[in-house]
Formats: structure tokens, sequence, C-alpha cells
């Protein structure tokens, strides 16, 4: 692979973790998938001096192109776009034409939104959108920023910029007219097909797999192996070019061998493969969660189309929901406490029921911080699934903070339809 | 503000974005409360020499503490230890104690989880994760990685560097411990107080305020002022020395004047808001909601004591849901459709008589990308409050995606709680 890209996201928004980046990671796998190599992104607040660094240490680090995010907004710290020209040895100038363009993309928008908005201030942050570092290309806005692409000043070395905005929308509309100017072609010229494939196990402790990797390691030459733990499930992502495929099967082979009772997936994430299965199966699905309150019924809506295979949930957190919406018999509750197996098992059956579902999803346990005990500390949790002709229930303790917990327990659910609609690892 | 520290976040999972990274901004928010700046936040792969580069850029950036997390696992890529030492000229050697507790713990999880481990995998992992760098602080790991504080060879010069886990658990779980050592006590003894003030608006767009600011900007003098728009929401945080408290009362009062109709909160966030108010209210809450299919539930249900204020929600994702579980009349349904005003306000009527609540709310909408036609386009929500002695309503029009359309929508009902509830700006 002979390209290779840095990417400097800007925002103290981001610095500050208010808002999660989306761009970087993003722009990275883009990259990766036209044979692009990134290694590393810069995130920095809104200061021109830190930008300025983080431009340098890209730049002089020998990459073919330098891509920033953020920054292009009306307000005045938005300033990424004077502080990439001057930079590049490029210092900004009006342009006329540009500045229209954006002035009529801000009327149409404010009058979609109905609001009334004052003319002076509207037309300084438009003028202040369309400076422009001379000699630039504009790429053309899918907001009210546009796009930039600024070469070095002439006499001088060193890689393009490409100046995109914050809003993850506007950045990925724009993208394919960026990677089609002049500039940014000629910048990438040099890139080749990187593949990346991905293993799943569920249920395999890190340390094993490190030591079957360990083993085959001398037949691993051409691949970037790397893994990845995350609430018991383990991937494994190797990158390779395609010179590598062969050690890549070797790889494959080998994970095969130790882990084939774990490993679950290679490629589609658990989410697809359970949402596969259930159109497959032309399965419908009800949720009845206590814990989790609507998360499961949420992750399980996720992707388009979930109609064919969620008919809805119950998010029953108080006892006398679990009893009216989900005919749990209160004497059930009495007996064993709303956190149990036998209530996550009667939510299951209610929400099958109550929905006419196929298949019945039944949640109950102990999110914290509050309301553990000796007997059902925090993280306690009771899983069933209900299908036509199998019942499938899981308690476990999980571990962490309330969100964890919640989380976790998401995605133990999913592990179990996949268990029941594929078979595979026990969830 | 004397202190400054840079961060640099590894692994490869997320450079790509396969992991959202927490660590970064956690520790950027932590040391600025403790009165050190950072200035930017480096993610790197599993390369050693990205590793070392980014390691390279920050020392040499002037901070006076590095910090990295992540890359201390038992696996071949986890290389972090070692790239550090090297870095700092210290190389690693085997701590035949950390050794020890290490194995302990490894083999108090395994026991605890039911893994049945291979002892030679795990003896390997266990070593390679006790190897410390010569002359380097062992922070005593909260999982089964230890920190380390690597200072810099005798007659070089640089800052030391924090090495720290990337399980944010066992990450913040160690943040005390680390600060406590001697090499992080002296290298950040400088730190001095930094204030940070946070204003919130709901329906100001960002070139309005963006004229108040250039306005009043040569009063601001101290002051670092970040603007963010996100949702309709508009957010102004401000960082400042103490010394600067008057020039922060000014733009404070500005904004007052400008935007008091819109400005509703100057600090705490709209669930923070929302969920005070209906703790001090004594209501209750259920949901019934369609296209958010129990995101609003989830998100009502993320602070602790969530069952004080919510009896639970119905994601009614079909028609017949709608009709079984809140009573929803077919003949509304067939006459108006699913996504219509009266449907939303029935479900919450619906919500509100079978939770037994004090408050029903309603959600109805189109999600996309499928189900949008001419009269309702993608996007099309409807939405319903149904109090004691109030009903609001709203209709909007969302733009964006799937995900944007539910995660907005979900939004613009915490806004509708918030002016039930301590009235303001309109939702």
């Amino acid at each position: 692979m002979a390209a290779r890209a840095g990417i400097v996201v800007t925002g103290t928004e981001v610095l500050t973790g208010r808002v999660a980046d989306r761009n970087g990671p993003w722009l990275a796998e883009a990259l990766r998938g036209i044979g692009v190599d990134v290694g590393s992104v810069v995130v920095v607040g809104d200061r021109p001096d830190d930008l300025t660094a983080a431009l340098g240490f890209l730049a002089g680090s020998g990459v073919d192109l330098v891509l920033t995010t953020g920054g292009l907004g009306p307000t005045a710290d938005d300033l990424t776009a004077a502080v990439v020209g001057d930079f590049q040895g490029r210092p900004s100038v009006l342009d006329p034409e540009l500045e229209q363009r954006i002035a009529d993309v801000v009327a149409r928008l404010s009058a979609r939104r109905g609001w009334h908005t004052d003319p002076a201030a509207t037309a300084a942050g438009t003028a202040k959108q369309a400076m422009v570092p001379a000699g630039a290309t504009v790429v053309e806005p899918v907001g009210t920023a546009p796009g930039l692409v600024v070469p070095v000043a002439d006499g001088r070395s060193g890689p393009p910029v490409l100046v995109l905005p914050g809003p993850p929308s506007e950045l990925q509309g724009m993208w394919p007219a960026a990677l089609a100017t002049d500039l940014v072609r000629r910048a990438l010229a040099g890139a080749a097909e990187l593949r990346q494939s991905t293993l799943r196990l569920w249920g395999t402790p890190e340390s094993e797999l490190a030591a079957t990797l360990r083993r085959v390691d001398d037949e691993l030459a051409g691949l970037e192996v790397t893994t990845c733990l995350r609430d018991g499930e383990l991937e494994i992502v190797t990158r390779y070019d395609p010179d590598a495929a062969l050690a890549y099967a070797r790889l494959r082979r080998a994970v095969d061998e130790d882990f084939g009772a774990t490993l679950y997936s290679d490629g589609p994430t658990l989410d697809e493969l359970v949402t596969a299965a259930l159109a497959d199966a032309g399965w419908r699905v009800a949720v009845g969660d206590s814990c989790t309150a609507g998360l499961v019924t949420a992750r399980l809506t996720e992707p388009a189309g979930a109609s064919a295979w969620l008919l809805g949930g119950v998010a029953a957190y108080a006892n006398s929901a679990k009893e009216q919406l989900l005919d749990v018999p209160a004497e059930l509750i009495a007996a064993h406490g709303a956190v149990s197996p036998e209530v996550a098992r009667a939510m299951a059956e209610g929400a099958r029921h109550r929905f006419g579902a196929d298949v019945g999803i039944g949640v109950t346990g102990i999110a914290g911080p509050g309301g553990g005990t000796p007997d059902k500390p925090v993280g306690t949790v009771h899983l069933a699934v209900v299908a036509p002709e199998q019942v499938l229930t899981r308690s476990v303790v999980l571990r962490g903070g309330r969100d964890a917990v919640r989380q976790r327990t998401t995605t133990l659910v999913l592990h179990l339809l996949r268990e029941l609609l594929l078979g595979g690892p026990p969830a």
C-alpha cells in the first residue's frame, strides 16, 4: 500500500467528549476502502495553535494527504479554513459567487425551519463561510459549509489538506465530490487494495487466542492482526494485501481448529446475523423487558424494515405493569421476586401472547446502582426466549455500572436469539 | 494555567471506529477538573511506529505529562508498555512479584466466569503483562493490567509518560492512585483552577449567536468560548481562569438579553432538568411509542432511581399492538392513519391509562428510509404529552436518516416534558 493519509478532527466539544466523534473513524474506514492507510487521528479543540501543531505533525510524517473535519461554521470559534490557509501559505479571500450560493441555502433552510433571522447576522456568518484560501479548490456545500482542497504554496513542499465540515451528513455527502477533485486524486494515486476480514468469537478468553496467535506467528507474514475483547465477545480483525491471502487462510484455519466451538461469525455482526435469521424464519418477535426498559426493543428496530420481524415490546418497570400488561401473576412475583427466572419466563410468555408473536423475549434484572441484595447482587439478570418449540433461558451476574449492565444484557439477548435461530456457541 | 498534558489513545479498533473511544474525553475532562489543560488527543492503531511518532509529537510540544490508554492486554498486538519504555530509554524487565499478583487476579476471574483456560497460555499472557520498563512506577491493576509511570531516562529531557489500560472501568479505577504517584504529582505541580460554564439554548440559530458574540467580543478577554449546534440545541461552553469571572458574567448577561426566550439552562443537561422536575412533581410517566420503539423509555430510565418517575412503556410497532396494548381505536387509525396527531394523542392517553400514570407520552412517526408518502414524508413525527391538567402536542418533519430521526424525536419528547414541567422555550 503506497498511499497514506492523516486526519485532524477539530472541535472543543469533541475533545471534551460532549460530542462523540464519528468523522475520524468514518474517514479512516472510507480511506481504507480505497486502499489508503491512516496511521493516526489527532483531535484538537478550537484553538489555532493546537490545530497548526497537529497539521505540522501530520504533514511532517510523510503522508500523501491531510484531512480536517469541523470548524467551518459561522461562529468565530470556527477557524479551520483560515488556519489551514495560513499553514499552507495561502491567505484567504472572499469568494463572492460562493457567498451568494451559501446565502441562498441559508435563506431556504431558515424558511423551512420558520426561523426569523437577523439579516446582518446571517450575512456576516455567510461571508465568513465564503472565505477561501487563495488557489484552493471549493467542494460544493451539502449544508452551508463548503469543503476545500488547499495545496501547499508554490515553491514549498508538503501534502495538500482536504478541509471537510463537521456534521457527518454534510461530510459524507460531499465525500465523492472531494475524492474526485484533481488535487485529491493526484495525492492518492498510489493507493492499492487492502483487504480486511473479521472473525467473531463468543466465550473465548483473549489469553487463549493470544497463545494460538503466538503458535502460528511465523506463518502470518503480511497480516496485521488486531484483537478486541468487548462484553465477552472477541473480535479478530486482519488487514492484508491481496498477496497475503494465503497467510490469512492459514490464520482462519488455525482459529477454526482451536476455537470452532466459539467462532460464530466470519464477518457479519451479531445484529446482522440475528435480523437476517429472523427475516428468513419469518418469525415475529415481541419483548417484555424490565431493567433494559426499551433498549432491547430499540436495538431490534435499529435496522430499516424492522417491522417485518418486530411487533413491539412492553417495558414493564413497575411490578403493576408486569402484571397488567404482561400477565405475570402477582403470586409469581410474590413467591420468587420480580428478578427471578420464573418472572423472566412469564414476561416472555406474556409478551408473546399479548402481541400475538412467534417469539417472546423476557428480561428482568438489577441494573443498579441500588436495589442489590446479598442473594441478588447488582448485575443479576434473568433472560428467557420462548419460541414455537423451544425455550432458552439464561441467568447471569454481570459486572460493571448501570449503563454497562443494561448494554450487556441487551447484547446477551441478541446472543440468545442467535443461538435459537442459528445454533452455534451458547449465549 | 501552568500545567499541560497530551493524550495518546491506542487501538486499531478505536482508530477504525469499531469501538468508540471513551478514555480520551474522560481524561481530558478529569485533567481539566484539576486545572491541567489538554490541547490534543492522538488516536493511533496498534503499530509501534505510529505510537512512537505520537509520543514524539506530544513530548516535543512542551507538555508536562503524556498519558497513554490501551494496549496493555496479553495479546501480541498489545505493545504500549514496551514502546513507551523504548521511547523513554528504559527497556522492560519482568517484575516477578507483579507477575504473581496478576496471576492471582486471572485465576480469580477465570473461576468466577467458569472459564477453562490453558495454563501455559495464561502464564505467557501474565508474564507479558508483568514486563515493566526499568525505573518505572507500577500503579496497581484494577483488572489484570497494571498502570505505569515511566520517567525519561537519566540524562535525557522530556515529560514522564503515564501508561493506563484501555477498559474504561480499569482506567477510571486506578486514576486516583496514578495521580498520587510522586512522578505525576511533580509533573502537574503547576496546575491551577480552570472554570467551565455551559449555557443551553433551544431554537436559536448559530448565526444569531455569532452576531451577539461578535458584538461583545472586546469585553470577553480571558474567556475561551466554544459553541456547538446539535439537533436544534445550541450549547455555549466557556472556560476561564477565576480572574476572568467578570468577563464571564458579561457574556452571560449578553446571552440572556438577546436570547432569554430560548435560554433554558445555565448548566444542567436536558435530561437532568427533566428527571429532577419529574421527581419534584412526584409525577409518574408512561410511554407509548412507535417509531422510536423503546428509545424514549430507555432514555428516561438511564439515570439511577428512574423507577421513581417511570412506570414503563409500550413500544407499539404494529397497529395491532397500538389497538390491543394502548387502546387506540381501530377506527381512529383507519380514519387518520397510524402516523397522525390523533393517534399520537390516543397512544399517550392509552399509556397513561394502562400504566396508571400521571403523565402519558405518545409518539408516532416515520423513521424511514421506507414508508414515506408525499403527504407524510419520512421524518414526519407526531408527539403528545397528556398530563393531569394539560395536553401538549407537536407535529414536525425532521431531517436526516433513520437513526437521526429516532434520536431527534427522543430529544424532542424530552423538550416537551421540560416545557410541561418547567415552562421556558417551547419544544
